[in-house]
């Protein structure tokens, strides 16, 4: 189906706004690119100093050229490209590349220039890449738009591509784009597109991402982001490459406080909060990898294999150490390595010496080489039922030799059912390479990069997008009503969420000691009083909590001294009054929290509760709202899930109520959005299962 | 200082008892490798079946050569080997090593072939290698006496060395060792040795770890280990190697149950436990690395950097991208990047375009380069006082240009005061790797690798090793008196650790109800009462433990109780009684326990006690005995340890008095390990600082 952006990534002619003869510089770099890397449509270099460069044809203007441009390299300094902007406008140009730096990373004046280029893009309809981008790269329609060193190569080199299978990359910094590309290419993967988008003044990461996850010569999408500028044309197509099964592999930078520095000044966008970026990338089922050849290697194994049924992996091998390693790599990725049978034991000890190991991990020895028994191997894990994929763990640095006949091994792999991963101790030689390559394997050179890309395949596959949020299983209602302080006390908050139809105890606020009487009788011994004040967020750090009172005297002297203790410490806090709460069962201890990201809007967290937990830092969080279901699946992301699957004679919890409640204040959050900027459920406690939860404290904080 | 191993390392001649003229095979590579390597010494080919090899005199045995012979290596079938000792022995030969596989990993027969072997060993003093080895490969002295294919080059090849000071590996996979070492030279690390232990019938890992530790020409150690045999050797020579500083990198496979089992079949060794192996590793200061590529990186960064003094790391690229990655990942690694102050970011300034970055990370552009920018900022970082490392980010991938002067690099690493560490986004050129190699840098390809070497080299420099344990801390006495049980009860592991002197609280056990009146007089209320009995090891399992008790009647009920349910659950038991205690003070739950582990011995664990902890295996082990010193070492391992250096409230804890227990309990281990497999104590509170610590239960296994 056509795309808008075809004009751009597959252009039938290219004009260069700045194009020079000379190649040591950028601007006679591109168009030397250009046509190194054989691009077949039509160049129009355009530099008023030349009459040609080259043995093209230059133009003073682009209006001069008197044809359709489909995409506009511009390579000028910033102060000329405003101009040139409304002339590519003017004579139709579809797109343009502004490779230019010195808009908005430099602030001031220079950002003010990039706003007017977002101006010429809404006002003509023509898209803009850039400024201060380096291009882009297509593999597939050959063309190298980008001044990237690595697009160009030796006089000679024969590319190597050993997937059948293309990876994409769209890179909010160029000089890393065309790094990954750099990196894949050499361990012989088949790459479509390279874009860098630069300060995505029109076009941005989102929307490249988009071209992407629709383009058909695109199987695995390589995302490289500092901060997302176009966020809802991201979701929709992070949603999208999600539904249609295109994997994401995304690096996050800008986690750290340097990087966020760093950020800011590189290409001005602001790195964000990276727990927001994670969860939203967890809600998509994206792969994320923070190291790069690591990332290379996940889009190795899913540009060159079927995504795995299980998690039990065959370690083969022709090196015991090698071997053992391997097997305790994927197991340390929570991957099993079972015992074999002996059935299929001893098929595999036909083709080893009596030194081989048949267990798993299999060593077929160096003799077990000769005798063809690698490739038959691998062929007998492939239709097995024991295994799920097979780790190969070889040394591959001989320039003449190889351990598989390609006529065996080709058909083997051609014909594969399962994950077959390569590995090799050893630096593996060009030549290895280029034989396994014939192959359809691609040899990779970490050991747990390799073990992590195994993992992560079968994460992939067991992937399933979460059904959206039920809005009907909470009432819309006008809430405005209880926002009357920025925060709310907890029985503010409680009220609020009472309201919203969300299950609370049964409590009392006493407003006056008269009325404590009755508050008991409601609420029955053992109670519970806590101080109520919208000035006091921490009560426990007033002494305001008061637990376990068993009987009415000692209710009486706690509201006294519950007062006395709130006048003492805050004198000038309104006291509301005392909330007398029934004594909550026992149960794991759960937080679950809302908050607004400045990028991508109401998100809500849940962890386990209490001090260890926290010194664990075990929480997760997803865009809001979300749906029980997929409320549940956050719970299975904590470490500490297994407190409430039930663990060392702790009942199960009641996950489904828990999971319910999540969902119920993700939605609240998601409609309040605009006037709470924050709600706090702390803890609330999970009984076991069928027994439900309490939420124990609130906290609501509008919005400001 | 000479070495009874110099004449195996270094031998003056070589006899090859089973050379061969067929270079495809094995004993044929042997020779041509020797030679190719340009082996100084004198080489005697042995072989009835040949008069000379290659220009050389073949002899028909080693006997008939009649001159010294320091190393036979040999390469012939097992069944011949044990003749061939014995002539090497009876020819005087000082050492050997033995290729030839089939002995101990085959089992039966073959393995009481290598007990022949340990035999002759000990029988003649000729220190025999392998079998099953790939032999050794000494760099320093060009003595390639191993078949591995790694030792072999192509012609005209000029080998990279980058850094000033050598790597020595010693692997118990031959494969592993060499991979280790053709990596480590691809990026230009000199190595010292290679040497693979094979089956260690005589010369084993901890032997040849001894020899690099003194050897002059090694200053970094890699390790490869599956499991340690010659455990005293090996243990002596970690300590020497902390003693003298020089680091140790370790690798051991065998974690995983497929890793064992693959162990078990490999070089015949058992994996052991692994947690006892990483307990030896933290108690000598090893640098434990579990990927190859990582290992390496560290060993480069040690081979051609000092030690930093600090954790502040200047993060130096032309790549915006590039540079937030590296500080995001030396900040993940737990390593500073500061914000650079104004005095030394005007200073970077100066050659740097507008658009560049000072902050930290520093981005001086692609313009900084050809300004001189990156030499001049890396000479900065090395003199300034803000910073203790610098992260050099770049792309080294052009076959033709290098963002370096060579004159005006080389003279800032050779005076450098801090590391420099290199990573390179893109593949780096040979070229660019040959030209940074002329200033003693190494390019490392691995951004996380680099980050976890910066991290390793900054935990390296801080690490010391512990004071021993102070035995008179602990007076020795006879304790055999109290094992009469296999499992002994709460009051008797007690009464066993207090008489060993060891405090606990005051507590009585009361045996019939008459004396409970007495024992409440004495122990004070609040208190506990616990059933007794050495059968029954889980007292809460069958409901005997009261807590909280505070008068009398509920005391008698208790006791009562307690009796009547032990009754009921465990009918055969043999009840002492009921143990009454005072109830604890509140404090921070740890766990302290005692082991023997096969390979190494006594163990002693601590780890935060109670379930959450638990679930996330926070517990760290350390060889037993430990002083105070050293227990204090491990709690500051665990992850939790803040929750007693004071958190969220939580009062600092008296670490002080845990350690002295955690000390006490270790040196009682070491002293019962031939009686006492076991010694739990669970909980221990720790209480506030200056208020000591409580053993609230206690377990003693004794030993089968």
């Amino acid at each position: 189906m056509p795309h808008p952006l075809d004009t751009f990534f597959a252009p039938d002619s290219i004009a260069l706004i700045g194009a020079s003869r000379d190649q040591e510089k950028i601007p006679g770099r591109l168009l030397s690119m250009l046509r190194k890397n054989e691009y077949p449509g039509r160049i129009y270099p355009i530099n008023p100093n030349y009459g040609d460069i080259d043995g093209l044809k230059c133009y003073k203007t682009i209006a001069e050229v008197g044809a359709p441009v489909d995409l506009a390299v511009v390579i000028i300094p910033a102060r000329a490209v405003l101009g040139a902007l409304e002339e590519c406008a003017a004579a139709g140009v579809k797109n343009c590349v502004i490779i230019s730096s010195g808009f908005a990373e430099e602030g001031g004046d220079s950002a003010a220039m990039q706003d007017k280029i977002v101006e010429i893009a809404k006002r003509t309809g023509m898209r803009i890449s850039g400024p201060n981008a380096e291009g882009f790269m297509s593999e597939v329609q050959k063309v190298a738009a980008t001044f990237s060193p690595t697009v160009d190569f030796k006089p000679g080199h024969v590319p190597l591509v050993a997937t059948r299978r293309r990876v994409g990359i769209v890179a909010q910094s160029g000089g890393i784009g065309f790094a990954i590309k750099h990196r894949a290419k050499a361990i012989g993967v088949a790459i479509s597109y390279v874009v860098s988008a630069g300060n995505e003044s029109d076009l941005g990461a989102g929307e490249f991402m988009e071209y992407l996850v629709q383009d058909a010569s695109t199987d695995v999408i390589m995302l490289f982001i500092e901060g997302i500028r176009d966020v809802e044309k991201f979701t929709a197509a992070a949603r999208r490459a999600a539904e249609v099964g295109k994997p994401v592999i995304v690096t996050k930078v800008g986690r750290s406080g340097a990087g966020q520095r760093g950020a800011a000044s590189h290409t001005a966008s602001m790195a964000g909060w990276s727990a927001a970026y994670d969860a939203v990338f967890a809600k998509y089922g994206f792969i994320v990898s923070n190291d790069m050849d690591e990332a290379v290697a996940i889009a190795a194994v899913l540009a060159s294999n079927p995504l795995p049924k299980g998690d039990r992996v065959a370690v083969l091998t022709v090196s015991g150490g090698a071997g053992i390693w391997g097997a305790d790599t994927v197991s340390m990725q929570g991957l099993q390595v079972p015992a074999l049978s002996e059935g299929i034991q001893s098929e595999i000890k036909k083709w080893m010496p009596s030194y081989g190991a048949a267990g798993n991990p299999v060593d077929v020895t160096a003799q077990g080489v000769s005798s063809g028994g690698l490739q038959k191997s691998i062929e007998l894990f492939d239709a097995s039922v024991e295994v799920d994929a097979t780790l190969v763990i070889m040394s591959f640095s001989s320039e003449t030799r190889m351990p598989f006949k390609e006529s065996e091994l080709k058909p083997v792999i051609a014909a594969q059912n399962k994950p077959v991963v390569c590995y090799s101790y050893t630096l593996p030689s060009d030549f290895a390479r280029r034989e396994l390559a014939k192959c359809g394997v691609v040899i990779l050179t970490g050991l747990t990069h390799a073990g992590v890309a195994m993992r992560r395949l079968l994460d992939y596959s067991k992937f399933k997008l979460a059904p959206p949020a039920d809005a009907a299983g909470l009432p819309a209602r006008d809430l405005s009503a209880h926002l009357k302080a920025p925060t709310l006390s907890e029985a503010d908050s409680k009220a609020l969420l009472r309201d919203a139809g969300i299950a609370l105890p049964d409590e009392v606020l006493v407003g006056e000691r008269g009325a404590l009487d009755a508050a008991i009788e409601k609420v029955g011994f053992p109670l519970v009083m806590k101080i109520q004040s919208p000035d006091i967020a921490h009560k426990s750090e007033v002494g305001g909590v008061w637990v376990n009172i068993m009987a009415k005297g000692e209710a009486f002297s706690a509201y006294r001294e519950l007062l006395e203790r709130a006048q003492k410490h805050r004198p000038n806090a309104t006291i509301q009054g005392v909330l007398v709460s029934p004594m909550a069962k026992k149960g794991v201890e759960i937080i679950i929290g809302t908050l607004n990201d400045a990028t991508f809007g109401p998100m809500v967290m849940v962890g386990l509760g209490g001090i260890t937990t926290e010194l664990f830092r075990d929480v997760t969080y997803r865009p809001a709202p979300v749906s029980a279901a997929e409320a549940e699946m956050m719970l299975g992301e904590l470490k500490a899930s297994p407190l409430l699957r039930g663990f060392r004679g702790v009942a199960k919890a009641d996950v489904a109520a828990l999971s319910k409640l999540i969902s119920e204040v993700s939605m609240l959050a998601a409609r309040l959005k605009e006037s709470v900027s924050e709600i706090e459920l702390n803890p609330v406690l999970v009984h076991g299962e069928g027994q439900g939860v309490t939420i124990v404290d609130a906290l609501v904080v509008r919005a400001k």
